[in-house]
């Protein structure tokens, strides 16, 4: 029992704001309890005597014993109606009244004062702003939506109220059920993690589904999120994915959306699995929620019609599953009793002709060998079946096997009794082969995620003194931009950088660059030049004797561009023979839910232009990093394509980490670009960075 | 009407082989028929007297002025009845008979005969091994399907019969109406490109589907559909489109699927709208089929409901389609009677207390916008809106500003009546805001395909006789693999090769390199050496010097890889400098059912790795090249990108016209790679090239 269960579970509940009036909220809210809530309705509303034929308190502190009261008053009263409820010991509290902060600063003013509420009584409350909530074991709908959930399995939270009565009016003729549903509103006090958590230890929820459309602490979402997601699936829309989306996203309900590649990393580490549409939110839920989960990721296909078999078996092949490959076994006891015309290698091709004991003996067969993780029985209408028939053979083998199982029974009517057997078995039927290989991948990754290991990110010894000081030293004299003269930051945070120094004169130049022995690289250093090479910054290969003539014409370049330029020197870096290694990007930026965001990715063309980049939010794990090389497409480059001798790929690795250390623990760093980290046989080097403080935080972080 | 209009609307129709006993299919035929057939049934049985009821005829010739034979006779005297009909004057004839092609070698002789037979006798002939044929204008089923089409407008053939009999179930209860449909088994005559001509000139056929698991001849289904499309729109699933898939459509149809790569530029290219499943399929007939073209690709959506505008939106922002711009006009206007809290950009959300009113003006408002071509309705279901009155509403404002919509009423049964009324006013309807808005891009481009205009290719000058020469002296002397030794051939094709020629001893070697002045590139030249890199048979930057040594070099470098090579000599080229260019890849593949298919990519890497390329199927016009070079993700590296001078595009797209002519006028050539093809701001040198050849074509190409 979590936080919340006297939320979902009360026995006396007031409707402050009850009215008698029809079109009315206060009378759609009262109405909808007093139809069909197992516990006491008590309506509250000092102009009337009692509403639809129940008498009426005058006040929310009048009434005795609520355990949960709905507020519907208008917005002015609203938040003395909440404090006169929580002085009244009620703990549990729905907002329904909008006008508060998706309604401009009169509103949000409001709802501080709502927060400051909730903080010191300790307040579970839902909205402002909201639908209601309902949970169907209780009989509780307390929302002025049109419909009732249907009683099931199924926990909905939903940032969109009009979503939750569509989806309510569309799964129920769809033998789509309910335990608790909730309208978050705006979210002031409780959102998505709470009720993740609360769901994730109810035993009536199997499975969480969410419309979402920001996340309000991305961080505290994945902590959460992944432990909910050991026992218990959420499957989630998150809206607003586009550039088009969130901002219509925030227009809608005020919410600032954080880039989608935050979202898509974030949800990926809380084990969320992500849909972009209501149809595949309920084709997961009811898989997730009704079969168990696979030993492996082979798919069986056993159909009576080859075309939607092939059809299958391309859906198999665009997802991350596989055909299972039948052991020499089964091929023998299928070659057995199936006619010649039949195909026995998977996808099994039982023919139009199929009587139900073909299907059966098939089935049973294809079921039993180890290579096979999940199966999909496929039918067409035929006149020697009847799915019916189907439905029973089907839902006792698997019920043998304990083989999660897909069906597709292609038809419309006919399909619909044995389609409700399935369901009542917890079998899913989908129309469409490709809905069946989709919600059983999906299956497949709920597997993968609930049997995942949370290590913790390797902490590494970093010179934090050190990155400290150049922090506040950079902060104190005004410079929010570093470039590689502060390259030293990289050092201590223990990222190979070239020997380099910066130098503000010709002389020491030479002197340095002598030390280096061979060729050099020198550039400008300067916090209002960023694009160095532009401008003719930027030298590469210079010999020691050359070193004091560079120096003048960079300094002459970096004057002629910008003559009242800040120039601090010119560096001069070791050369690092770029030829033996593969340029690299490893970058942050700080998303404003989740934190900062690690990105990485192969040189300039195949970020900017091939778009080639992998996402984790930081702290990320040598595991998380590890992924993040693999997953870019241009990553074989590293590994030894193309007759390339392979990079130190755990260098990059750990350089990552690294850098996710040093922006978790530094979270004035907002932004931070080591572009190139050139990855050799031997190593990785950061050749060049750039970083971006936020210096009121470096102050902070120093005093604290 | 079309060469089959007697098939699809016969008056007199012979089941040969019609049965009185229930289960087999001679009896599922006549019984359909009799049902419903608008004509006059003519069984035919040589051991009975009547079939349900109709007197029967002792044989197919008996019988008299037959339009169609559908024949359901055991396969041993199938080609005989066929021959008596074809005889006795039938020439439209429908074998469902199986034990054909897909059954065997002595099927496949069979089904040789039957195509011998048609020839003979100029038959329209249908299957064998099909499910039958529909029309619904005269209520023909001459199917052993359990279930006719309800009349409408969309014809659909089907290389499943399994197929047919699913979606004609799946559409009764959902509005969809048929005018004919074919199954077209193994096609030994009568394929896809036939029944798309036939439906093309067809009135009552608005919109054509298919389920096809192979093309029989790409190049003349390019040609017919090219034209189909011109007015009709064609919708297809192709099926074995993933390795997995191609290999079960094999195993179940004979069929052997070229190269999806082939496929998606063929059906691209023929104009047909390629879609994955069954809900597609139909998504896009509805829509096609009821609503007018777009004029612009701007999308307006308007909603009662935030949350699902902007999962609307975000499937906008995924599409190629883009949110309109409202103008200054239409902003006013919205702002003047919109309340407060509406948004009136796009999406436009009118909020959930919206009355009808208020739904009608802003659609009305919006439509008015020249910036809109298209509209989504999006509705929750509310207390203050009727899903009937919005239905009625849209319909009417549908009419009046001729703009194409689609509906999204957000909601199971309450939407059906308002869905009903839609459909019958040809606007479709889908629960899914991301249905909507893939079929109004699925309307957009068919906008953009039946404005297409089909230029011809442009034939260049080649030296026809040089190149017939290089490859009748290769084929005589056994060679089917060229190499760098027979770009000659590339300048008779008038492709641009650096200045080179193979030698065979060092002196010859050293006085080419002379003439070339500058350094340049040695190649190893034999047939056996494919990858002459890899056992150093190349070297670079050779001064004329170093000329004779690096040519024995290279000669015993080449023995020492294989002791028995035939070696040619050395090739002496030109050196071309790489780094002022970038290197793309012009190949060519062919296709069986397509024929030659050009490939286009940037260098190793972003075709090996990135799998960056684009396909057509040749010859290819200048658009298409064009296309081809602006559909790979790399091509802005071409048109300058990271302060690189931007190539000559022009030369790369005139490259890949003048290898598509090649191909084209020499089939002999099965196999063409030019690797790299060096993109320069001044022109694209081929450098170097491989060519695999079919020494029979040569032969028979030049006796021709």
């Amino acid at each position: 029992m979590g936080e919340l269960s006297t939320l979902f579970a009360p026995e006396r509940v007031a409707v402050v704001g009850a009215s008698n009036e029809e079109g009315t909220v206060g009378y759609a809210i009262t109405k909808n309890l007093r139809d069909d809530f197992d516990g006491t309705v008590v309506p509250v509303n000092p102009n009337r005597d009692s509403v639809l034929g129940v008498d009426c308190y005058e006040s929310v502190g009048a009434a005795v014993a609520i355990d949960v009261a709905i507020v519907v008053v208008p917005p002015p009263i609203a938040v003395g109606v909440v404090r006169e409820a929580a002085e009244a010991g009620i703990k549990d509290i729905v907002v329904i009244t909008a006008g508060f902060s998706e309604a401009g600063s009169e509103g949000s003013e409001r709802e501080r004062e709502l927060v400051e509420l909730a903080e010191e009584y300790d307040l579970n409350l839902v909205g402002p702003n909201s639908l209601g909530i309902m949970s169907t074991a209780v009989g509780l709908n307390a929302t002025f939506g049109p419909r009732s959930g249907t009683p099931g399995d199924i926990s909905f939270m939903s940032q969109s109220g009009a979503f939750i009565t569509a989806v309510l009016d569309w799964a129920a003729d769809r033998d789509i059920g309910f335990k608790d549903v909730v309208s978050l509103g705006n979210k002031a006090v409780l959102g998505e993690s709470d009720f993740a958590r609360e769901w994730g230890e109810d035993d009536g929820t199997d499975v969480i589904l969410g419309y979402l459309e920001d996340i309000g602490d991305g961080q505290s979402f994945i902590q959460t999120a992944r432990e909910v997601t050991q026992e218990t699936p959420i499957v989630a829309v998150k809206s607003g994915r586009t550039e088009a989306g969130a901002s219509a996203a925030a227009s809608h309900t005020g919410a600032i959306a954080g880039s989608d590649a935050a979202y898509e990393a974030g949800l990926d580490q809380a084990g969320v699995l992500r849909v972009e549409t209501v149809q595949q939110l309920f084709d997961f839920a009811s898989i997730l929620s009704g079969q168990p989960l696979p030993d492996t990721d082979g798919v069986a296909i056993i159909s009576n019609a080859g075309g939607p078999g092939v059809m299958a078996t391309d859906a198999v092949g665009d997802s991350e599953l596989r055909l299972a490959d039948f052991s020499d076994e089964t091929l023998d006891r299928l070659q057995d009793f199936l006619p010649s015309e039949a195909n026995i290698y998977n996808p099994v091709d039982i023919i139009g002709d199929a009587p139900i004991g073909r299907f059966e003996e098939a089935i049973d067969i294809v079921l039993d060998d180890d290579n096979v993780g999940m199966a999909i029985v496929l039918s067409c209408p035929t006149a020697t079946l009847s799915f019916e028939e189907l439905a029973d053979v089907t839902i006792n083998l698997q019920e043998k096997h304990e083989t999660p199982i897909a069906a597709t029974l292609m038809g419309g009517s006919s399909t619909e009794t044995a389609a409700q057997r399935l369901s009542e078995a917890g079998i899913p039927n989908y129309f469409d082969p490709d809905r069946a290989v989709s919600s059983l991948e999906a299956l497949s990754r709920y597997a993968e995620i609930s049997s995942r290991e949370h290590t913790k990110p390797t902490t590494f010894d970093i010179d934090r003194d050190r990155i400290q000081e150049i922090l506040t030293s950079a902060a104190e004299s005004g410079r929010t931009q570093l470039g590689v003269e502060s390259m030293e930051l990289l050092d201590a945070c223990g990222i190979e950088t070239p020997h380099a120094s910066v130098v503000d004169n010709p002389r020491d130049a030479q002197d340095l660059a002598a030390d280096i022995e061979g060729e050099v690289v020198m550039k400008i250093v300067s916090p209002d030049i960023t694009h160095k090479s532009d401008i003719g910054g930027v030298e590469v290969g210079v010999t020691t004797d050359e070193v004091p003539d560079t120096y003048e014409d960079l300094v002459v370049r970096a004057r002629n561009y910008q003559p009242d330029a800040n120039i601090l020197g010119v560096q001069v870096q070791e050369m690092v023979d770029l030829d033996s290694g593969t340029e690299t990007i490893v970058g942050v930026t700080r998303d404003p839910q989740f934190g900062p965001l690690v990105m990485f990715g192969l040189g300039g063309i195949f970020v900017e232009i091939m778009e080639d980049t992998s996402f984790r939010v930081a702290p990320v794990t040598e595991d998380d990093s590890r992924e993040m090389v693999d997953e870019v497409q241009s990553s074989p480059l590293l590994y030894g394509a193309r007759g390339r001798e392979p990079a130190d790929v755990d260098a990059i690795v750990e350089t990552i980490q690294r850098i996710s250390q040093l922006v978790t623990e530094f979270p004035a760093i907002t932004e931070l670009d080591m572009n190139p980290v050139v990855a050799t046989p031997d190593g990785a080097t950061a050749i060049d960075f750039r970083l971006t403080l936020d210096a009121e935080a470096v102050q902070t972080q120093e005093e604290s």
